[in-house]
């Protein structure tokens, strides 16, 4: 299993001839190893309504080809009835994650170009979809590669590394997040010891992280979340690693459950603790964390899934809360695709922006 | 459920007159409150072994019971054979448990019972074991209540309190330690506001402490580990209690995983942490926590155990430590049956050993 390369574990590929994609079915993670061919609508609702795909751009990617697909073989002969095929399409695929932005956001990419393109060849249109999907995978593929050099220009050869959740390959295209400056540092034999909360409740670190890491040949090691503290205090972390849902405009953190306690552990241990976030995640309209509403989970996750029984008693309270936010006083950096912000967070995040407006310029 | 009395949870009760004690199976909590009826010498090895009853003090008042049982119908007729009877079922018992300290200090304390009173008449030797078991019993009762008061007396009506792992009435004969300021707290309708962290890997907070905690009517909100510090930042917690295995003479503190780093956060919070400790559990001839040996346990408790499939990849490697050690600078109080230790406890630690050996010499 650990002469395994990344690339082996792709987590979205496009066989167009096929007229199909092919995923990784992270439900049956980490116990099997299944690729499932999506052909139809059908087949990608069903994949990322049960998180067969998860990750906000993994999900987006799957739904950007599978509207791609969806209308690749359409018999319209007119634009409107086109458009009518492509609308259905596109509607059908976003009622099966209503919550998934990332969602939402790629299939209004795809809708732009039907739109932009209605004086084309339909041949013409179909074309560009799957140009529009291979852009929206490559440009995830980019902004990864991208925070993973500038994260592992801060890491060391040999080094400890604690991360919580998976914000690896498994939930975008290639490299993940907070885990690409571990495989860039891995391909250059940088060698570092990974250590995985398994993440609690649904044990997202034991189940898809450690698995991801094994595949490609890097050393991890699994620990529960109330762990973390003794594996720092043994001096075996040199710095946390984690990804993140939204990021404040002053650098407030809003990620998976846990990652708060992690960053004050990190802190309290002198350990530089790194936020990796794509500038998609960075809402410059929210000032604090204050403002991000955290959502709450069914008690079941906490008391029932994944068990074979009850482990807590019938009618107890719980209190399941699906992300905290970690305070920008805890964040060493913010590790960007277009650059590396260091506190003060509301001028450094403002400069990443201007940075990454001044090249998109250059690039147009 | 909310209705009941933790009377009505007694851990261990000798039933004399039908030659048995009766104990809560904890095997089966909190699916199911199924008392056993411990008769023979093999049905208390069995519950001992097979963790029925558990937590240092249950264990050990469970002991003297089983060997007070063992010998109080038998047939020897001279002290040779009575203590020969004496010394097997000690033995046998002892063989149940190896690593459980108060299992052997139990049981030596019975046989002193036996080899201090080798005059008297064989019943007689007989009932002063029966009574030598009634006071390891309520000497520990006697333990819980005063470190429940001496507990309560830094709590406020109102406050959440969080707790980590259980320390609770099922590990003792009544009360806990942790939780004794609680129960106590709730006779007299303080109305404290409970978390309990479900203590991964053996989750001894969902299945146990929430329990006994409902079954006493007592408000309990169960979380996982890593959500006690969105549970702090939200001001829900206004002080941590938590038990302990071990105390060093300068308060460093060992208990189960993950304690040291629930201190860590609330010292963050500014919210007190407050450790109860029976003073048999606080070693003078320990200086620091360094000393403290930390039990590695097997890697399935972490990707196995309770789950209906595994949830790590095959062949990743575990770290599961059974226990961490907290630092004395993040403990805001140790609260013994003697009284409170403030910092510096190498002083305060001192004098609550000199209040003790005072207030034993006053009892002879």
């Amino acid at each position: 299993m650990s002469s395994k390369k990344i690339l082996d574990l792709d987590t979205i590929v496009l066989n167009d001839e096929q007229n199909e994609v092919v995923i990784i079915d992270q439900t049956l993670l980490p116990n099997e190893l299944k690729y499932l061919h999506l052909k139809t609508l059908n087949d990608f609702w069903d994949a990322i309504y049960h998180l067969k795909v998860r990750g906000a751009p993994a999900i987006g990617i799957a739904a950007a080809y599978g509207v791609y697909l969806g209308v690749k073989n359409s018999l319209a002969n007119t634009y409107e009835k086109f458009y009518e095929e492509f609308t259905k399409a596109k509607e059908y695929l976003a009622s099966s994650r209503p919550t998934a932005v990332n969602l939402f956001w790629a299939l209004d990419r795809m809708e732009k170009v039907v739109v932009n393109n209605k004086n084309k060849e339909l041949e013409g249109i179909k074309k560009l979809l799957k140009e529009e999907a291979d852009k929206i995978k490559e440009e995830d593929i980019w902004v990864n590669k991208s925070i993973g050099e500038y994260g592992l220009s801060l890491l060391k050869p040999g080094w400890g590394i604690l991360t919580h959740c998976n914000a690896g390959q498994l939930a975008t295209a290639k490299y993940g997040t907070a885990l690409a400056p571990i495989y860039l540092g891995h391909e250059k034999g940088y060698n570092f010891k990974v250590f995985a909360d398994e993440t609690r409740p649904l044990l997202q670190g034991a189940r898809l992280t450690t698995y991801e890491l094994l595949m490609a040949g890097i050393d991890v090691t699994l620990i529960c979340d109330n762990m973390a503290s003794i594996v720092m205090k043994n001096g075996w972390i040199q710095a946390v690693l984690v990804g993140c849902d939204r990021v404040a405009a002053n650098g407030d953190t809003a990620n998976k459950i846990g990652t708060s306690g992690v960053a004050i552990l990190a802190h309290n241990y002198g350990i530089p603790f790194y936020v990796c976030a794509p500038t998609s995640t960075i809402d410059m309209n929210c000032k604090t964390g204050n403002e991000i509403p955290i959502e709450e989970r069914k008690p079941e996750e906490v008391t029932e899934k994944w068990f074979n029984k009850r482990m807590a008693p019938e009618g107890v309270r719980v209190y399941n809360p699906a992300f905290d936010v970690t305070d920008a006083k805890f964040i060493t950096a913010i590790i960007t695709e277009y650059g590396i912000a260091h506190p003060p967070f509301e001028e450094s995040l403002k400069k990443i922006f201007e940075i990454k407006q001044q090249k998109q310029k250059n690039k147009i």
